[in-house]
C-alpha cells in the first residue's frame, strides 16, 4: 500500500511520475542520458548492469528487476549475465574493467567518501577513463536516489517477471521518457517501467 | 585531490556539471524544481532545511554548508535555525510538521525501505499533505544522490564559510541552473555552487 495517493495498478517509479509530471521530467532526462544516450566507450548494456547492480545492493526490488530486464535486452537477450552479476559479481561474465567500475559503484553505494584513490586506480589499471568513471559514480549515486524513492514512497512493485521482461524489450529499445509507451502489434504491456 | 580531472579551483558539485554539461541540465532542473520553484506549502527556506539535513547526515561537507548558506538566505538571514538543525533537529525551532517531514528524511537517508506507515501517519496528523511527503522523500533521496557524487568523486570543497555565505546568498535569489551566476555590484565571488 502506498504512503500517498498513487494511481491504481500503476508500478514503480511510474506511478511517482503520473503524481508528480514537474520532477518526472528532469528524473526522466537524467536516466536517459547517463544510461540511454550514445556514450563514447560503455554500452548501454553496460551501464545498465551498472544501475542494475546498485539497485540490487539498496534491495530496491522494482528497480533491480526492470533494470535488469532491460539490460538483459540490451546485452542481446542475455538474461545469464544479469544472474550472475547479482549473486556473484566477481564471478560474473563481464569485463575486468567493468568489474573495477562495479566495485567503485559498490563503494558509491555504501557513501561516496568510501571510494578510495586505490579503486579509482584499479579502474584506471583496466583501462577505465575519466568519464567512465564519473559516469559509473553518477549512476551509482542517481540509483541511490530512484531506489530510495520508489521505497520511500512504498509503490506497487509486482511480482510477475514475464511483465517486467515485457516492460524491458519495450525500454530498451525506446529509453525513457514521461510519455506512454509506443507497443508494437501484439505487445500487450501497460506503461509500467 | 579529485578522483577525475576536473577544472582547478571550481568547488563541489560546480566542477562536475562543468565536467559533464549533459548531466548537469537534469540535475540543476531537479533542483530548481525541488527547492526553489513555487510550491503551494512548503516554502523555499523548508525545503532548503531538508536538503540540508540529509546532506549533513551524510557528512557531504560541501552540500550541508552551501544548501545551509541558501537556507540562511531563504529563511530571511536566519543562521541560527540552520545551525541547530543540523546540531539538535528535535529542538530546533521549526513547526512540528517540519519535524515530522524531517523524520521521514532521516528515514529515507538510511534507505528507502526504512520509512514507515508509522512515519508518514506521524507527519499527516501535523497536518503535512501527500505533496509534502513526496517532495520530503524525493529531496531527501536526491541529496543522497547529490552528496555521493560531490564525495564520490573527491571534489574540491572550501573551508571558507564566508564564501559559501555568498554563494548561498546569490543561489537562493537565482536559483540553480548551469550558467554562471549574475553578480551584483561589489559581489566578487566566483562560480561556485
Amino acid at each position: 500500500m502506498p504512503h500517498i495517493n498513487l494511481p491504481a495498478g500503476v508500478p514503480g517509479i511510474r506511478s511517482l511520475f503520473s503524481f508528480r509530471p514537474e520532477t518526472a521530467a528532469p528524473l526522466n532526462l537524467l536516466a536517459q542520458t547517463l544510461l540511454h544516450n550514445p556514450h563514447p566507450t560503455l554500452t548501454a548494456g553496460e551501464r545498465e548492469l551498472i544501475a542494475t547492480y546498485v539497485s540490487s545492493l539498496n534491495n530496491c526490488k522494482y528497480c533491480a528487476t526492470i533494470h535488469g530486464a532491460i539490460a538483459k535486452h540490451q546485452l542481446g537477450n542475455d538474461g545469464e549475465t544479469v544472474k550472475r552479476l547479482v549473486t556473484d559479481m566477481e564471478n560474473a561474465p563481464v569485463s575486468d574493467k567493468l568489474k573495477a567500475l562495479l566495485r567503485i559503484a559498490a563503494k558509491v553505494q555504501t557513501g561516496g567518501q568510501n571510494v578510495t584513490e586505490t579503486d579509482v586506480a584499479e579502474a584506471r589499471n583496466e583501462g577505465a577513463t575519466d568519464l567512465e568513471i564519473h559516469d559509473t559514480v553518477l549512476i551509482a549515486a542517481a540509483f541511490c536516489m530512484y531506489n530510495r524513492y520508489v521505497d520511500g514512497l512504498a509503490t506497487f512493485q509486482p511480482d510477475d517477471d514475464e511483465l517486467y521482461d515485457q516492460m524491458g524489450a519495450i525500454r530498451a529499445r525506446e529509453g525513457y521518457h514521461s510519455g506512454p509507451l509506443t507497443l508494437k502489434k501484439n505487445e500487450a504491456v501497460t506503461e509500467a517501467s
